[in-house]
């Protein structure tokens, strides 16, 4: 039964790049839950999405639609920064991850941050960062991250 | 003479964005007392500053050459990522900034980034971000940077 549960839950629950059409999915009420992010216009998604799109796979945002309902219930971004430091290296960065809280201990956190890394790697980066909440960091020593620096920030607005 | 010497550093340091011809004076030695760095061809470095130029306004790197010795004795960089949170709001992250040990205490990290803050203000960033070690926290600070988060980092090498 585990098996055959976990085989259903891995078809019903893929991870794979955003789509324009997710906009109607609740992929924008999702980033609701992470943070502040008022009502969207359909040209303001589109504009955004078209500027992103022209970074190819400089900049890639994936989601998780789940297949019953047809929402978006999980998503995560990762550009990658090219340096010349470490040789002319790249480094990913992983922001904006978010699970619906309806589906919450599923694993499915893990699967999108396992995803962004491995296309962080597949770039050629030496290494993935992100910022998190120290009540975060537990979840991504789970993903494969350690602690390092500290983050800091200075607001416009 | 306090307000004459200021006025003669102001000239001999003055920040301005990163040239071709910057490879000659000295930065990629810079960059090798903030990290890993090892020596990059004429061709690497070309190929790796055009990719970056290609990005204009959205990924700035700033030096400050020493007018009296022809050196690049500080820099910073500043990439703008583009979101869909905060009503489609972009984020600056300021990166591999370093001062040369021989002119510390000249305020020019500070200057650095000064300018790398101001160039995300004038994109049109909500925020600017950084990660920093706890050693360097009281730096920014001076910069008007708090803490917020923490930095989690995975190696792939």
């Amino acid at each position: 039964m585990q098996t055959a549960n976990s085989s259903t839950e891995e078809e019903i629950f893929r991870v794979r790049k955003l789509e324009i059409s997710d906009k109607n999915k609740g992929f924008v009420e999702l980033l609701q839950q992470l943070t502040v992010c008022g009502s969207i216009s359909d040209e303001a998604f589109r504009e955004r999405f078209e500027e992103l799109a022209k970074c190819g796979d400089d900049h890639v945002i994936c989601v998780i639609e789940d297949n019953n309902s047809g929402k978006i219930v999980a998503t995560g971004s990762v550009f990658i920064e090219k340096k010349f430091i470490r040789n002319c290296g790249k480094v990913g960065h992983i922001e904006d991850v978010v699970v619906d809280s309806s589906v919450r201990g599923k694993q499915l956190g893990k699967k999108v941050v396992g995803f962004l890394s491995e296309h962080a790697r597949a770039m050629g980066c030496y290494k993935v960062i992100l910022d998190c909440s120290v009540e975060n960091r537990p979840f991504y020593e789970r993903c494969g991250f350690k602690q390092k620096e500290i983050q800091m920030v200075k607001y416009f607005v």
